[in-house]
């Protein structure tokens, strides 16, 4: 299998994540964003979306959007599982994952800001108020519906599907200079994540096309 | 279960076909989005992220974001399915509506585009730009993506779980004024949806909240 990434993507780091956790290896492929290469027709030919990662399969099947990669990992490589098979906690468990990856990370991608920069002239201070809206918006919401849980990681005692989200979304935070210091229980998840030999192998600086 | 949402909310839209679908029954509460009912304490204390719609359960139980309350009821009452069981299939279905429920609906959501009028200084016709480009991208992706299959639907010969998510953005890309005429599956896939019963039953204008 080849993964089509980019080292800081946020939406590729979950899927590196996913796949370090299952041990899965695959052979990464560096789509550069900061040059457009997302853009370029060799790549939307296969996603015509323009947007990473895709997870390109042996007999050439082509696979985009991190979370419906995430489910497809987890239907063909089990163990261990991202998602609990009770219906209650599975819900919950994905709908803390959307937080993130539908009402954080879309808001601000990096197509995003390049409109709120070139149609609303948002200047560097604009563009960080607006990131850190978002996200100091949906990690409230994530802090609070956490407290119900009394697990080392948000409601399971291992890292799961949300893991792979919240890890890229804290990364990303720290570049915008979130202040995390309201957030001690993803912060705690945070810091557990980070000690594991998986997620250290999906981290940004550990691949192949970081500088 | 109590359906806590409202008329025009297109998250909301996508639980109620759902529901239709498997002829599920609720209770149906409306939270009106537009006198700001959904920042009101009475109801952030259930869902602290203050977004529609929240499924509460019997038991009292609070189920939030409509793609993972979708696949709570796929589990809890599995007929019709909304997802099919083939892995690589499913996944597909999933990134197609992830498009809608990430990349799109996100992005111009009611909080977004308060932001951008309030700190943009958008006037109208700028949130109707903002809006087009968001679902014209993710449209343009979905009808590339929809030529690989020669089915009534996304890629099945049945709605399923895209099919919750295309309609209630047809019909938001509607309110924006969105030209469909570069969208001929979706079209066709929009109104074979809207000549059934049960979507007709989840449409906005069918709700005991709508004017």
């Amino acid at each position: 299998m080849i993964l089509h990434g980019y080292w800081r993507s946020s939406a590729s780091y979950r899927v590196r994540i996913a796949l370090a956790m299952k041990g899965v290896k695959v052979k990464q492929v560096a789509v550069n964003l900061r040059d457009g290469a997302q853009t370029d027709p060799a790549y939307t030919e296969k996603n015509p979306q323009g947007y990473l990662p895709m997870l390109e399969l042996d007999d050439g099947t082509q696979l985009i959007q991190s979370l419906a990669i995430l489910d497809y990992l987890d239907a063909t490589f089990p163990e261990p599982s991202l998602m609990p098979s009770e219906p209650i906690l599975r819900s919950k468990i994905l709908a803390a994952s959307m937080i993130i990856a539908a009402d954080i990370h879309p808001i601000q991608n990096l197509s995003v800001l390049k409109y709120i920069r070139g149609e609303f002239d948002a200047d560097d201070a604009d563009v960080k108020t607006w990131a850190q809206h978002w996200i100091l918006k949906g990690f409230n919401a994530l802090e609070t519906l956490a407290k119900d849980y009394n697990t080392p990681f948000l409601m399971t005692d291992r890292p799961m599907f949300f893991e792979c989200c919240l890890i890229p979304q804290v990364y990303n935070a720290n570049r915008f200079d979130v202040d995390m210091a309201a957030f001690p229980k993803l912060r705690a998840i945070n810091d557990a994540c980070l000690a594991r030999e998986d997620f250290q192998l999906a981290i940004p600086d550990n691949q192949p096309d970081a500088p």
